[in-house]
């Protein structure tokens, strides 16, 4: 099975991104399932139905998400769509699922969408044993299992990935906007990079407007922050789980 | 001008790194100028003065460091050593230095050493009005500004990028031990990237023993970090100052 | 001169706390001069024009703020206003300004404003060494100096209290919006209290809606804070800077 | 029932205070239960088994502790001691027990500790769902309910002792080493404080040697940290279960 991963897409630069790149992508690569962390779609913050709607037309199919799902009202239309997912180690109390079976191409894929604490500040359950729990319900029932794991701290992410390798078979980072450069087959198996980088304009801090960031850095006064506009950049993982081989996609405009 | 930039050095397998790829990097990329950071040179933490010598015989030419710059007493036998930096937006009346001007090859070099704010918890002056006061002391006097950037939140650090584009000639990030996929020249010509990445042992979580690291996010109890060994990955951004070029490069033992 | 400090004035009820209670203190206590934190005057966070003039009109002289005060865009209407202060360690690009000296009743006295770094999350400069350059403005100038350190950590707190110790009459506390009970005089001179409390409605979490705050602990999901109504506690610190003697007034409806 | 709830004891200083003035106070307030948080009895920071004896022997009926539980590796030599408690909220499997239930005086008292996770940069569970769990499995076995709130953020413990009000008898803060002033029964019967505050020397910061406090804060280069010596204050709450009073006691040598 061949998988494509992409991060944070952001705002109507990342969607256009995601457009104008995928569906090749899609084809060339011969791609069996796409997943993509949906936090920003809408204006850089948040999910509505018709940006998930414009997501899921171009063959993405399953949308994660992470600490800004609930940013927009909106989101509550589409949160019991099968396809939305959001931190599965958020407290059980809150509305939507954090993984799912899907079954597509004669494959069943489980993918679960998980959170990092550290940095974070939100109130979450801790998500190595939200792993261990999610996996004895699982295990044995799907060909394959990949998570998104939503994250601020290296240190964390590449823990989680050594703490689900071998159970897990992609292990994918999302949140920090930035694509790394590590990403292999860590020992017991599982494909692992800490983390994808967002889909956005390049001219940008981690998509947004940059005069508004340095100005916050500058002044210490809350800036209204707009997601940036111009040539955008695509960042993706392939992972060939048949072949175990694994390259960053990484597409400018 | 040639110049080599490589990231935190992890405790004993990462110095073994950089003694045992240094040398050839240096006579087949013609590099001019090496800048290393050395924060977790001595056994995962601080730089005592036998390490710091170890990268110096190894033509390293300054040593910039970060949150751990002070974390073995030893440090403050070397402290005044021209070729050893701390954060210039440490409070003024830490001991060391900033920054430095060097001559090499008929070159003349500022280097800067810096620390970004965000989830750091440290008491640091701003690093954005802290560069823009060095480089009124040095602008005109130097051939280059090459700064190192330790931080660790990616908008902080972009942000500072393109607040000092076409002031310095280089930005690299370090600090979160992971490289980061996004060097590339900015818009007003800035070489820049996130995060250089980590030398030291491959298995390891950003450098340090997996089974502690994993044990303490799963239990909450401290634990005693020791910087991993085995196989080695080394991880730098090499740039040509003159041909406008830039490369990450990354070698595996 | 005696002196009354209010601390973080939340919203409506806060506000009708104020009006009900202080008049009747100035008389009773002989008060010459009153300062009041009012970063949640208007509705909870930030100051409009009109909060602002509320306060005012019941005799409070100088209305302080803290990491709310920019909170609403009608602040610019009154960051000039003389009377009106935010943390003078905000960057010196920041509107506004963080001290200013007063005379009254015949005394002069210098109140400022400054905001602890520890957990706030924001962009301030050092605030121990921004008082130590106020302090050599204003010395020997003035009668009094009285400062708002407002602050989480009561580390941080009460580190400042020491350090100003003799240079400053009074420091108090607020932000944590919970009266302490550590009111006293520093071996120097220094009268000092880690925070005066929040003034508003008594049934809630630190003046706001208990529901909200509960369901966000509980659920992980962001929730719209709103400040209670109802019965209100006032919290005040009291100082009689000629007989040296203080006392924490508490007063509920 | 008459009960005496002691906030973080620091160091030598501390231990004398507790020595010095709880035997006189059980006598005087007829204390039938006394519980005192020992995070900090082992020269500031740990708990080892002799200072755990030397609160026992002056009538100490239960030690609770926080985030320095585990400071000190001798901690293990009675972390199986029944009288010893650790945050309930530590991960499963973090050694020793959150709560436990006492028989003393014809009372039968379930003592629990847990930790509030705002700015405390540590891997726990949900306090309010973990209370929940213990209360299902202590609801109608004991007269009494007691809980130490270990935590940082005023909100976190105000809206903790809101969620468990009428459940719990008393709940006490603690950890920020600062008394508040905000004792009372809440609407639904639970006695609460913020925060009791700690017991050691007067002329510190929260405990420790102000010198090496405020030196970090200048300097920004990490101290060690000392307990400070000297005149002791003692900080306590009074709780009389059965007439429904309850009073803060604070004793300065
Ligand atoms: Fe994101
Ligand atoms: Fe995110
Ligand atoms: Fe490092
Ligand atoms: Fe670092
Ligand atoms: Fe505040
Ligand atoms: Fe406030
Ligand atoms: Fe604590
Ligand atoms: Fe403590």
């Amino acid at each position: 099975m061949n998988v494509l991963l992409i991060g944070d897409v952001i705002g109507r630069t990342g969607r256009r991104a995601v457009k104008s790149v995928l569906p090749k992508l899609i084809e060339e690569l011969n791609i069996d399932f796409v997943v993509l962390n949906g936090e920003n779609l809408a204006h850089g913050n948040g999910i509505t139905k018709s940006v998930f709607q414009e997501m899921i037309e171009v063959k993405v199919d399953v949308i994660t998400s992470g600490n800004h799902t609930f940013d927009k009202k909106e989101v509550y239309e589409i949160i019991d769509d099968e396809r939305l997912l959001r931190p599965a180690n958020l407290p059980p109390s809150a509305p939507g699922k954090g993984f799912n079976v899907f079954e597509k191409n004669g494959y069943k894929v489980a993918i679960i969408n998980l959170m990092g604490r550290a940095f974070m500040g939100m109130v979450l359950d801790c998500p190595f044993r939200k792993f261990d729990e999610i996996y004895e319900i699982i295990k044995g029932k799907v060909d394959y299992v990949i998570v998104d794991f939503h994250a601020e701290a290296t240190s964390e992410k590449q823990a989680f990935g050594y703490y689900v390798d071998s159970r897990a078979d992609i292990v994918f980072g999302t949140h920090t906007h930035v694509p790394t450069a590590d990403e292999r087959f860590l020992p017991g198996g599982t494909a692992f990079i800490s983390d994808v980088g967002m889909t956005g304009a390049l001219d940008s801090v981690i998509g947004v407007r940059k005069d508004e960031i340095i100005k916050k850095f500058i002044s210490g006064i809350p800036q209204k922050y707009e997601p940036a506009e111009g040539q955008f950049i695509f960042n993706s993982l392939y992972v060939n789980l048949k072949d175990r081989n694994l390259k960053r996609i990484q597409i400018k405009e």
